[in-house]
């Protein structure tokens, strides 16, 4: 019974450390499974104004991107790549008209945001998000993070915006 | 000379006094004109964040509306009228394409601020506001005041948002 016991530990040893050794299964040493970010930072809805933005296309939606400290001070100062730290929450809404507004100027010309659709998040941390761009990417629908085959949409198209850190949003001044 | 200088004081507190009772020429009792608000307060890009709106029409432009500490506590307590204290902020661009987001995405989809066109505020303050329900107005182009011409638009608007205190912004969640 004693050797089974050390047995199994001695399995569970090897198992763990070749684990830390070998980031995950299916891939080379260094190209680890993305992670994401699965908690959403305290207090971010009331950090300070970066920029808005609407799409169309499929998503007819409303953003407001805010920024901790850390990310207002570097967009300020132009810091390019953005230090570890920095978050960035995008809170998105549908698109709609204001009947309210549009009454007012007597015809339809004003949007405003509708129902919260969801929360983005991009957390710089070069060490623990190595291996997307040093961006670990959130993505919560209801307070719930959104899945694993959802999130790997993240970073293949903020790879695309080189020219600044994988950022889309410009600081509005 | 003594009594030179004591008639000047005694007219200039008739004259107080009788300004202090008529607001302004032209205006039976308790219809002043309009007084605006001109100088921008300190501070306000720090603001948190209320909403956003973006208005087509003649405009084109996006907005985002920050509050000082009383207005979004007003807004978070759902405290109507306002405060005395609250200023309300609107920072107003063009609504232009972003050709950046547009190319990742492959088709022209995103819309983000242009230049910055203007600032507009709302100061509540019933006492030296009262002719126009509480509220200072204030409107600057490149930092500067708009005129009295201009101002005097203001709240004729507003006054018709009559269920939120002559606000038309609402709180995003």
């Amino acid at each position: 019974m004693r050797q089974i016991a050390f047995l199994l530990i001695a399995v569970a040893v090897v198992v763990g450390a070749v684990a830390s050794m070998v980031p995950s299964s299916g891939h080379a040493a260094g190209e680890a499974d993305p992670i994401f970010v699965t908690t959403t930072p305290p207090g971010y809805r009331d950090w300070k104004w970066i920029s808005v933005a609407h799409e169309e296309g499929n998503l007819h939606s409303f953003a407001a991107i805010l920024g901790n400290d850390v990310a207002i001070k570097a967009y300020r100062d132009g810091m390019l790549p953005f230090p570890d730290g920095t978050i960035i929450a995008a809170l998105h809404y549908s698109h709609v008209p204001s009947e309210q507004n549009n009454k007012v100027f007597g015809q339809p010309q004003s949007f405003v945001p509708g129902e919260p659709t969801n929360i983005q998040f991009m957390v710089k941390d070069s060490t623990k998000y190595a291996a997307t761009g040093g961006w670990g990417f959130g993505h919560f629908k209801d307070g719930k993070p959104a899945d694993a085959a959802f999130m790997k949409s993240c970073f293949p198209c903020h790879e695309k915006a080189t020219g600044s850190d994988l950022v889309f949003t410009h600081y509005a001044p």
